[in-house]
C-alpha cells in the first residue's frame, strides 16, 4: 500500500508555522462545549439505562422522528420508519454500496466528487463516469445525453447506470450548489432511466445568504432519492451521527447491512443529540456557526481578490467550508505544493485528486472553516506571491506520473480530507 | 424479507409480564452512572476540541496505547500501532470479511456459533464449514482431519479454508471455554494450512472463577491470529468502542477500510474510555460486575438442577453471560417457544439459529446477564415446569421447514441477539 500524496502533504504540515487549508474539519472554537457539558451529564447520569446501552440497530426511535420532523420542515415528505441512524453520512454510502452495487456496475459521479464517496464505492469494484460540473453544479444535461446515447446500445456494449452520486449544497471540493432546475432534470433522469441518487448533504444547513434550494428528494415521487444528513457539520463530529432518509422498503434493507456491520449507533451520541435539540441548542449553534464561517468565507474571498494573480479563478461559494481555485491550464498543483510549504509555510489540497480520470491537475482546494480570521489573510497572503512568483517559470516534473485519484489513493486521502 | 423467527419470538415478549432470557445485553444495574456523569461532563467541558472533533481513522492513539498496554499484561505482545479501534468488535468482524475474503472462500465456525459473526462473514459470500464444540470448546481435532482430507484434494475440488473464527471464553451461545491445549493446536492448524485466526473476546474478562486460559493469541508467532477485543461487556456498550489486534500491516489494511467505511469511531467515547481508565474506574467497575454476573449464573445453575427435568442437559460457563440447554432428542425448541410464552410467561432463544447446517433444533440459549435475581429464579422455575409438561408428549409441528440460519434470517436475529 502506497501512501497518497496528499497524506505526504499533510505531514509536511505537520511541521509547525505551517498555515493550511488543506484539513476540512469544522472549527473546534465553535464547539459549544459549556452548553454540552451538562447535557453529558444529564445523559450519562438521567438516562444511563438506555444510554449506555445497545440501542436499536436502525437508531433510536425519538431521534428518527426528530429528524423526520426535521426534513418534513425542508419539504421531504418522511416517517420515522423512513429514516435511518449512520455512523456519519459516510457509513450510509458504504451501506448503499452494499445493498445496491455490484462489480461493473456504473456510478455517476460530480467530477471534481468527494473523495469519501468516491472510495466508499470504489470498495464495491464500480466504474465510475465523471459528469463535469460548472457554476450551477453538476451539467446534467451532459448526464442526460450520456445517459441518452448508452440506452441506444446494445445490450452486451451498454453500461448499468446504477447510482449518481451528489453533494449538491456547497459542494466538497468546489463550494458550488445545483441550481433548482438541474435538481428537478436529474430526478426525472433517473425516474426515466432507472438509477438511484444518493443526495449527501452535510452542507446545506450552513447556508450564509440567498434562498434554500429545494432539496433533491423534494422531487421524488418514485423513491429514487436517497437523502444523506448529518450533525457533524451543524452540531460537531464528535459522535458520527449522520442518517439516511429513503424508502421504508430501502431502509429495512440498509439496517440489515448495518446489523452485520457494526449492530447499532452509538446510544449516548444520539440521546445527546436529541437532548440538545430538546433544549433548543441545535437551531441556536446552528445560528451562531454561520456567522462565524460566513465571516471567514468573506475574509478568504476578500484576500484572494487582494493577493491572488489575475490569471487565477476561484468559485464564490454561498455557503459550507470550501473555495475553489483554478490556476492557468499547466501549471501543476501537485507538485507545486511541497514548493509552497517550503517556501510560503502553507498547505492546500491539489485537486486533481478530486477527479476520477487525471484531469484537475490545475486545481485547489482551500478550506476556510479552520483557520483562524489571522491564518486566512496571512496564509492567502503567502500563497498569492507565491503563485505569483510561479506564473510564466517553468513548471517543475510533477514526482508521479499524474492520473486520478484511484483505490488505495482514494481511500488514504479520504480521512485527511473529510467531508 | 421475511422477519426472522426469532424477531417474532422477541416481539411475543414485548408484552407485559414476561420473564425473557433471550437478550444478551449486560445488565444497565451495572451501569455505573454516578461516576461516568462527572466524567462525560470533564469530557466535554475540557477536551471538547479533541472530543467533538473527527479523530484518526485508527483511533486515538491514547486509547490504543492503553489497549497495548492492557494486553501486553494479558501476554500479546504488541504496541499501539497494532491495535485499530472499532464500532464494537462487530465492526472488526464485517472489516476482516471486506479485507479477507472473496466468495467462496471457507470460513470454519463453531458449531453452534455467534449469530452476528456468521452474518458480519456470510455478506462477503463465503461458505461455513461448522465444525462442533464439546465442553472444552472447539474439537479441534475434527478441524485437524477436515484440514488434512482437504489438502489431500485435487485443487479444484479442495475448498479453500481462510478464516477460523472463534469466541473461546464462555463462547455465545454456549458458554464454553476452549482448553488452553486446543488452543496452541488451532494455531498450529492455522500456520500449517495458512489461515487466519479471529479471536473474538467479548466476555474473556468476566471470569467467575478459576485461572484465565491463554489468549490464543500468545500462541501466534506468524501473525495469523487477529484479536477483537471490547468494552461493551467490562465497562458497557453505549458508546460502542472495541478493537482488533493484529500485525501492523493488516491494522493498515483494516483501518484503509474503515475509513472508506465510517472515516473513524465517536472520539467522545474514545476520550471517555480514557478517562475512565485514569481514573481507575475501568478495573474497578470489572471486580464489580464480575461479582454481579458470578451470582446471576449461580442462581441460574441452582433454579436448574432445583426445577428442570432430569432429561435436559445443560453447560456450566466459567463466566460470561450465557447457560446453554439440550433437551432430549425430538424435542424442538422453535415450536415450543410460542407455547412457552402462553403459557408460562418465560422466552428464551431457541437454539437452532446459532447452527449452520439445520442441526440443534432441540437446544436453548439462556441469558442470565439481564434478568433481574427474582426474575431468574420465577424465570426458571415456569421453564421447568413447562418442559415437564412437554416431556413425553407429541411435537407440536415447526411452523417452518427448519434448517440453519442463512442470510436474512442470520442477520435479522443478530441485532436482538447481540453478543
Amino acid at each position: 500500500m502506497k501512501a497518497s500524496d496528499i497524506r505526504e502533504a499533510f505531514k509536511l504540515t505537520e511541521r509547525g508555522d505551517i498555515i493550511s487549508f488543506a484539513g476540512g474539519f469544522p472549527s473546534p472554537d465553535t464547539f459549544p462545549v459549556d452548553e454540552v457539558a451538562p447535557i453529558a451529564h444529564f445523559v450519562a447520569a438521567s438516562q444511563g439505562a438506555l444510554s449506555l446501552q445497545y440501542g436499536p440497530t436502525e437508531g433510536l426511535y425519538e431521534l428518527r422522528e426528530l429528524i423526520a420532523t426535521r426534513m418534513r420542515a425542508q419539504g421531504i415528505a418522511c416517517s420515522p420508519e423512513e429514516v435511518l441512524i449512520t455512523n456519519g453520512s459516510q457509513q450510509a454510502l458504504d451501506l448503499i454500496g452494499k445493498i445496491l452495487l455490484n462489480p461493473g456496475d456504473t456510478v455517476f459521479a460530480e467530477q471534481p466528487a468527494y473523495i469519501g464517496g468516491l472510495s466508499a464505492f470504489d470498495h464495491y469494484e464500480v466504474k465510475f463516469k465523471g459528469i463535469p460540473i460548472d457554476d450551477n453544479g453538476l451539467d446534467v444535461d451532459r448526464l442526460a445525453a450520456y445517459l441518452e446515447a448508452n440506452s441506444a446500445k446494445s445490450p452486451e456494449e451498454a453500461e448499468t447506470p446504477k447510482l449518481c452520486y451528489i453533494v449538491p449544497n456547497f459542494q466538497n471540493p468546489t463550494g458550488v450548489t445545483l441550481s433548482a432546475d438541474r435538481r428537478r432534470k436529474l430526478v426525472e433522469l433517473a425516474t426515466t432511466y432507472g438509477f438511484c441518487i444518493a443526495e449527501d448533504n452535510p452542507y446545506g444547513e450552513l447556508r450564509f445568504e440567498g434562498s434554500p434550494k429545494p432539496h433533491v428528494k423534494t422531487f421524488d415521487t418514485r423513491g429514487a432519492v436517497l437523502y444523506l444528513g448529518s450533525f457533524s457539520k451543524t452540531l460537531f463530529p464528535g459522535f458520527r451521527i449522520g442518517y439516511v432518509i429513503g424508502p421504508e422498503a430501502v431502509i429495512q434493507k440498509l439496517a440489515i447491512a448495518k446489523q452485520g456491520t457494526d449492530l447499532c449507533s452509538n446510544s449516548f451520541g444520539q440521546k445527546l443529540i436529541i437532548e440538545c435539540a430538546r433544549r433548543g441548542l441545535l437551531d441556536a449553534h446552528l445560528q451562531g456557526i454561520v456567522d462565524v464561517y460566513r465571516a471567514k468565507r468573506d475574509l478568504m474571498l476578500g484576500s484572494l481578490g487582494e493577493h491572488f494573480p489575475a490569471e487565477v479563478q476561484w468559485t464564490y461559494p454561498e455557503g459550507g467550508f470550501f473555495v475553489w481555485v483554478t490556476l492557468p491550464p499547466g501549471m501543476n498543483a501537485k507538485s507545486l505544493l511541497p514548493h509552497a510549504v517550503a517556501e510560503e509555510r502553507v498547505a492546500y489540497v491539489s485537486g486533481g485528486a478530486f477527479f476520477t480520470d487525471g484531469t484537475g491537475s490545475n486545481t485547489i482546494r482551500l478550506a476556510f472553516s479552520q483557520a483562524s480570521d489571522d491564518e486566512i489573510v496571512e496564509g492567502i497572503r503567502r500563497l498569492g506571491r507565491f503563485l505569483k512568483s510561479r506564473l510564466g517559470r517553468p513548471e517543475p516534473a510533477a514526482r508521479t506520473s499524474g492520473g486520478g485519484a484511484k483505490g488505495a489513493d482514494l481511500v488514504s486521502a479520504t480521512c485527511e480530507l473529510e467531508q
